[in-house]
């Protein structure tokens, strides 16, 4: 597991979406300030890739610079004030959905083992091992 | 700007970013021990929507549990390993490509410049306000 090529590849998709994010957020603004001109990031963005934040950015400067440093801004706004909550969110987020989707497995097995013959029951547990039992 | 709803949004599609990077894990694992199960896995993922990591999870469950089990086991270590260090890295990672797109800004408004008459110098300068000083 190369962990080091992992962090650098999250941290490169978590730029881009909060670029995203700050998008929306002008967006939202421009909506109630400007409209047509949210019109105009808004088809601007459709066509472009939001995917790659930095190309998106790159190529808004060079067809509106007073947006893209706007957007800019923005993007270093939630980078203050979000990410810093983030990994306790993550952290909190995984241990959730791992004991639900342990929760759904032990419900279905024990749904399974209902329908079938007890000695079955000893067969699915055995199959399952440790994985159906929370830990 | 709705920034609990941002960071809520966020820290989702980091976790679905996260089930992501453990199944590339456990792909990279099965190919070097089990290469039938591993050609099975890219199939399954390639038709699966990894976009919404925990759909993902819960029909993998559904077919296989113990690899579902063992792609969360290796989420929960990249979660320990990786998110700790993603706050720092984006705000670096940030604050380069400002700095970057920035300079190109200035370096393409002064090509225009050169090319262009004195004149029109302030004129660019003014329009484009403070946001082409790095500040």
């Amino acid at each position: 597991m190369d962990l080091k090529q992992i962090a650098k590849d999250t941290a490169k998709m978590l730029q881009s979406y909060l670029t995203y994010q700050a998008m929306r957020t002008v967006l939202a603004q421009l909506h109630e300030t400007n409209p047509p001109k949210a019109v105009w990031l808004h088809r601007f963005s459709a066509e472009s890739n939001l995917q790659d934040g930095e190309a998106y950015l790159q190529s808004l400067l060079t067809v509106d610079p007073d947006l893209a440093f706007r957007l800019m801004t923005v993007r270093d706004e939630l980078v203050s004030d979000v990410t810093d909550y983030l990994p306790e969110m993550v952290r909190e987020g995984v241990q959730k959905s791992n004991g639900h989707l342990r929760r759904q497995h032990l419900e279905r097995l024990t749904q399974l083992v209902l329908a079938e013959e007890p000695d079955r029951l000893l067969e699915s547990e055995r199959r399952s091992g440790d994985h159906s039992i929370d830990d």
